[in-house]
């Protein structure tokens, strides 16, 4: 048995989450005892169940508050962990989890546990039962896992020996190195999860806020590493406690799961020098992630209210309508090297004054499509079928978390690239008065609820690098922005989603598509002078943007009258414009970057959205 | 001047906040700047729109950064400022927030503080601007309120002031006592926040976690007492960086905002001995909240579908129907003391194949309905009209933040009381084969995010008093349970919240209303008896019971038969068993309570959960 995941981890009845895990590819499960007690199956017919999903039952946990406790409590504690191994055989459970104690009137006396522990795992092994002793962060007297060591060893029994949780270690600060010590052999498990540096009480920050390694800030292979040098070779198991997951369909959260668990692996194995007794032989590297090298182009899916619309800002965006798709009712446009197809659905119209558009797929240029398609199919990234590309090959799509659709393209230099060959007479770019150079960005809002899910399938799939989060002010609630950008930096996804959730929440942010021009200002005029609507920003902006950056009166006039934001960085400069919404979700950006300018414009973000609701509220629509 | 409110602490646009603010009663705001960045109106147009709805402008913030810097960035910081004013003079606002600098390269130099602060007072002054000076808790060099006092005094301008936040002092856990030694003249500005003590870092905990006083965990009465006896006449306004409120409706957030301003008055107000120096006059106490002495009945709302399950549970439970309303199609049931009133609409039938059926109307019994109603009415309850009473009269009804009613009845020691006149031919209770006494507690599932509203709501409107909450891991996520308990303890209120909001949430929890009886054995064979159904507890629930509690073996199979779970604290035992779901969202509870057992059998909660979610999925509804 190689991965497991304990049921706390996932959301349901004990039998969803089973058949969640099992469906995942897990080879086993932690039980927590309360998924048990509100279990209608007798242990037998659970037992059963996991034998027919092909499920071990790897660690029964936990039991709390055995050690340290005077004669008459021992007694009870005994009774009690007897009633526990006798439930664990019907199980088919060997190892129990037993945490310490967080009784306040334990007795602090390492001699006593020892003497206490050694009794249970003496009556534990009449039962073929071995027992884990783990050091809770916020156990009363025994919150190390060095201190667990040291009375584990004074104990001296081999069904006794520790389990060493990663959370547990790693929230305290404490240095993973000292595992090498402990024999593999009395390391009897590893529970890994992941956290969020939070800085708060450990306690809640462990029952709330874990989450699956590469979701939060512990560096895990390195921890890991320290457990198989020492030649631990049980399981690996995830055990983690997140309000989010526990709200979620199991299902996908153990997909989640099992995900960052193989890229944990191939973190592991990729290390240099691989962790140096037992690399077990299971410890597969994945197909590294090809740099995404660009956006081959975007799908937009208009209906029939917002195509004209969005129609018309492509035109006036100086794209022009370039090919026909030869099997679907799909367009290019293109400008330069950016590329947009609209996907037109004329059967739906809806309700919305505005109509809906918005960004259906994402289609970026792999230099080894193929690599790209094993790491993502064993990172389980769900293949989407019947997406035709060049030459009537089927292009592989994989699913994003939020149903955009990520299509794999060759890559290419040339400007009209092999997929084109898919759109009846693509013709060559036509000259434009508003020359565009390519995609600059594309931004999506996403649901709260898939925040960890999403940011880790962007970066283990894909292989794109988060930048720092910015936490925006938006007039509907709080945004955490996130960006991805690949190596080489020509992929950029920006992603929004609300700081809390809520039951009738406001309307998300609409998706966005940047174009990056080589002057923003003559774009703006020509818009003008096309006649052509932009974002408008109002005065308070650009008296704040004075106050704070002492731009020059000339540059901020021309902004003002133009619609054209502006921030900076250590590297350059950037300005650009919003057009208004396309639709109630979608919207488009010229960008232009001076210098070495790495941002995207993330301050301005809520001028835009205020901009937008005041807008939509004219429509009657918010 | 007295109530002022930040217009960060309300959702939506600038115009939506100013509108929530005036019509919950406000005098004032603080006008959070980005705020005004956002705004397309000019500030002229803002001023006019302000005065049009009577509120203030009593201050504009933040300043940021000031102070500290050498001479190239003060020059730049002057200019800043100098825009600044300019502003405030077109908005007519005439006090400047000022926060210490976070600035890591700020110098750390109080003489030179002091003096740029002086420059800038100087400044102020031309434009007939006070400036307040605030330390953040987080500031670099300046973080405590005390600080901040020595830097101003140090300065010595009469346009130069400090401006206390209570986050922001109790946060650091300092005594406020020492701000009596500051002149009530040189306080210019007091932001009242409270918080949960959250044991995290405190930039994150300020910036997402403040709340309105009462609250949270601070003792904002006692720190008004110090700032009152220091002689500060000024403004209360309150600032609160919340993510929900961030996301909620303006209109009852300010509202929610005005009752917590209330009751942090009436606290103030009620202090043995009042603040010392400067009581203002229009620090007024309320009504005080009698103690609501019991349930006179609960309303239960069903429709065509539910209704005959609900009937057929009241009668299983060994209830009577004894009247009809008057004036409405509403039926009383009766057993003991315990009195459920069935409201039928039979107009609609739910498309859940369970129906729907939920508490409506909880009726409580005041020993003065008038001090009720009109402590009520001052913390700005919402009123309901149509409810008619004994006698014709108009029962006053106030309308909870989930939308329930509560129903203010008379106090009466009869078993008939007066509103009962209401039913026609109420009659006396029958002799029932399942002896009831009364309703022991209601409890109601709310939604995520109006938990500090209503938690607020029915401590201050009803002077219920909150138990400590327990967290519950049921199915579908985890929840927080919260009991509220009449002074008396017999109207007993539990509310039930997922910790965490979700886009798409799983089903609410159901209502339940629990009746005390003298046996719960003897009513379970009673139901038995009757081939009435119990809710099914599994075996393990039993077994993990024998394990922890070690009942004697007789009692856990009499309790195993017949569904009964169990439950002890310090005073005493819980026994209780739950009827099946009656509808999608209600069941019925009967509970034994045995010595001064003071809890609602929390830790079954789970086990009940997911048996109702079984039997709702074998009905293929979940």
């Amino acid at each position: 048995m190689k991965r497991s995941i304990a049921t706390v981890s996932l959301s349901g009845t004990l039998e969803d989450k089973l058949a969640a895990a099992a469906a995942a590819g897990f080879d086993g499960v932690e039980l927590f005892e309360p998924d048990l007690i509100t279990c209608p199956l007798t242990p037998a017919e659970l037992a059963a169940q996991m034998a027919q999903l092909g499920l071990e039952l790897s660690l029964y946990q936990p039991f709390r508050d055995f050690e340290g406790v005077g004669e008459e409590l021992l007694a009870h504690n005994h009774r009690r962990a007897e009633r526990k191994f006798a439930l664990m055989g019907s199980l088919g459970a060997e190892v129990m989890l037993v945490c310490s104690s967080v009784n306040p009137a334990a007795i602090d006396d390492d001699e006593l546990a020892a003497t206490q522990l050694r009794q249970l795992a003496e009556r534990a092994a009449e039962h073929g039962i071995r027992v884990a002793y783990e050091a809770l962060a916020w156990g009363r007297h025994v919150d190390r896992f060095e201190h667990s060591w040291r009375i584990v060893q004074a104990a001296d029994h081999p069904n006794l020996g520790v389990c060493l949780d990663s959370f547990h270690i790693l929230a305290r600060g404490d240095d993973p190195q000292a595992i090498e010590k402990i024999p593999g052999e009395k390391i009897f498990f590893v529970q890994l999860a992941d956290a969020p540096c939070l800085h708060m009480d450990v306690l809640p920050w462990s029952r709330h806020h874990r989450c699956f390694p590469g979701q939060g800030d512990f560096d895990l292979a390195a921890f890991m590493a320290h457990v198989l040098t020492a030649g631990y070779e049980g399981p690996l198991s995830l055990e983690v406690f997140n309000d989010v997951f526990r709200q979620s369909d199991p299902a996908r959260t153990a997909v989640d799961a099992m995900r960052s668990l193989r890229l944990l692996e191939d973190r592991i194995a990729r290390r240099d020098p691989r962790p140096s007794r037992s690399t077990p032989r299971w410890l597969a590297s994945l197909a590294p992630a090809p740099a995404l090298e660009r956006y081959a182009f975007v799908e937009l899916g208009v209906d029939a209210v917002s195509e004209p619309v969005v129609e018309g800002l492509l035109s006036a965006l100086g794209f022009h309508q370039t090919g026909l798709h030869r099997s679907t009712q799909v367009e290019l446009w293109r400008n330069g090297r950016a590329a947009v197809v609209l996907n037109r659905d004329r059967r739906t119209k809806s309700p919305h004054l505005t109509g809906v558009a918005q960004v259906t797929t994402l289609a970026v240029e792999s230099p080894d499509p193929d690599c790209s398609v094993r790491r993502a199919e064993a990172l389980r990234a769900p293949r989407l079928i019947g997406r035709r590309g060049p030459r009537e090959v089927e292009l592989p799509a994989i699913a994003a978390p939020d149903g955009v659709s990520i299509l794999i393209c060759p890559a290419s230099d040339e400007l009209d690239c092999g997929w084109l060959d898919d759109f009846i007479a693509p013709g060559l770019s036509h000259a434009s008065e508003l020359p565009l150079v390519d995609i600059d960005h594309v931004a999506l809002s996403q649901p709260f609820e898939r925040f960890d899910e999403t940011r880790l399938f962007y970066r283990a799939v894909f292989g794109l690098e988060p930048r720092p989060g910015h936490e925006l002010a938006a007039p509907d609630g709080l945004m955490r922005s996130q960006a991805f950008v690949s190596r080489g930096g020509r992929v950029r996804l920006v992603l929004n989603v609300p700081v809390v959730g809520a039951i009738s929440p406001p309307a998300p942010d609409a998706h966005h598509v940047a174009f990056s021009c080589p002057d923003v200002f003559s774009a703006a005029e020509t818009l003008r002078a096309g006649g052509v609507p932009v974002l408008a920003i109002g005065d308070n902006y650009y008296e704040d943007l004075a106050s704070r950056l002492e731009l020059p009166d000339e540059l901020l006039v021309r902004m003002r009258e133009l619609g054209i934001c502006y921030d900076r960085d250590g590297g350059g400069e950037y300005l650009h414009l919003y057009t208004p919404l396309a639709g109630a979700r979608l919207f488009l950006e010229l960008v232009e970057r001076r210098g070495g300018y790495d941002g995207f414009g993330a301050p301005n973000s809520v001028v835009r959205m205020a901009a937008q609701r005041a807008s939509l509220r004219a429509l009657g629509v918010a």
